[in-house]
C-alpha cells in the first residue's frame, strides 16, 4: 500500500534493536484517516471472503480493527491482555510471549463472542515474531472459528512471522512489508 | 441518548459490586455502527469548540475515540498503561488506580502529542469514580493544553467522578447516566 509505505518512510524512526516507531500516526497518536484507507484496502482484498467478526488483541490494533469493521459492517472483538475481575468466568486463554514488554503475558477472550459458525480476519498493527498472532489462531482454533484471513499494517519480513503463517496456508495481507532496516535505509519488498 | 440506554437496557448485565457488563457491544466485542453514531453525538455536542485532537486512554477508549475523531477530522491520542520498551524518554506520566483490577498503574503519553496549542476532547467508555479521568486532566495539565470537553458514553450518576468533574467546571457529557442499578431495575437521568 503505496500511502502507508509513503508514511513510514516520512514519520517512521529506526531505534536500536530492529524496533521501527510508527507512533506518530499508527499506534499512539492514530490518524483516523490513514486508518479508514487501511481499512477500506483490507475489505478490497477480503472483502469477499465472508468474513463475520474482526479480530484483533488489545490495544493498538483496536483502532485499526475498528476502522476495518465499518467497511465489512460487522462486529469487532478484541482479546485482552489482563484479566479484569470484570471479565466472565467463560473464557479462551492462551499465553504470549512479548519482546516489546519483555516477558509473557496471558490473553483472553470470552466465549460467548466467538463461535464455529463464525469466520473472522485478523488484524494487527504489527507482525514480527508472531507471538502476539499464534495466541490469537490458538483462541480461534480453540473456538471453532474459521480464519477467514489475516491483515497487517507493518510486517518486519526479515523476521519469521510472516513467512510461519504463509507456510501454513493462511491468507496473509501485509500493506507494507519491511525486508530491511538501519539507521539510514529502510526496505521494502516489492508486492 | 436513546439508542444507547436502549442498547444498555437490551444488552447490559449488572453484576454484584456496581458493575454493569456491556461487552457485549462497548468493551470487549464492539458494535462500530453503535460507536459511529456515539461520535456523531460527540460532535453534534463538541463540534463548534475547537477540538485538535481525540485524547483518551487504552484499551476500550481507543474505539470510541477513533470513531469520534472521523467526526472531527482530527488526530486520536490514546494514554498508554505500562511502558513499554518502545516509548521514547520524553513521556508524561500519572498514577491511577483502577477498582476493577484493584491496582494502581501508570498511564504514559510522548511529550512531543500534546501542545499549549492543543485544545482536547477527552472520551472513554465508562466515568465512576474519575480516577483514569483525573490521569489524563493531569497529563493535560502538565502539557498546558485546554480541555475543550469530556465525552463520556456510561456515567454511573451514584458515583462520585461526574459530580465533581462538573463541579470543577468541566463540559462534560455523559450519553447515558446509569442513576440507580440492581438486579432487576437500571435507572437513567432524565437529560
Amino acid at each position: 500500500m503505496k500511502l502507508l509505505e509513503e508514511r513510514i518512510l516520512r514519520e517512521g524512526q529506526v531505534r536500536p534493536g530492529n524496533v521501527l516507531k510508527v507512533d506518530c500516526f499508527l499506534n499512539h497518536q492514530l490518524d483516523v484517516e490513514l486508518l479508514d484507507q487501511i481499512g477500506q484496502e483490507f475489505y478490497r482484498i477480503f472483502g469477499q471472503d465472508g468474513i463475520t467478526k474482526i479480530l484483533t488483541i488489545e490495544a493498538s490494533g483496536i483502532a485499526i480493527a475498528c476502522m476495518t469493521a465499518r467497511h465489512f459492517g460487522v462486529p469487532v472483538v478484541f482479546a485482552k491482555k489482563a484479566k479484569s475481575k470484570n471479565i466472565d468466568g467463560e473464557v479462551y486463554t492462551s499465553v504470549v510471549h512479548s519482546y516489546t514488554y519483555g516477558k509473557d503475558y496471558n490473553i483472553t477472550l470470552a466465549k460467548k463472542f466467538l463461535s464455529p459458525r463464525d469466520k473472522v480476519l485478523i488484524v494487527d498493527d504489527f507482525l514480527a515474531n508472531g507471538k502476539a498472532m499464534r495466541g490469537l489462531l490458538d483462541v480461534c482454533n480453540q473456538a471453532g472459528v474459521t480464519v477467514g484471513g489475516i491483515g497487517i499494517c507493518i510486517e518486519k519480513g526479515f523476521q519469521p512471522g510472516g513467512a510461519e503463517l504463509r507456510a501454513a496456508g493462511y491468507k496473509l495481507a501485509s500493506l507494507a512489508i519491511v525486508d530491511h532496516m538501519d539507521d539510514t535505509s529502510l526496505t521494502f519488498r516489492q508486492q
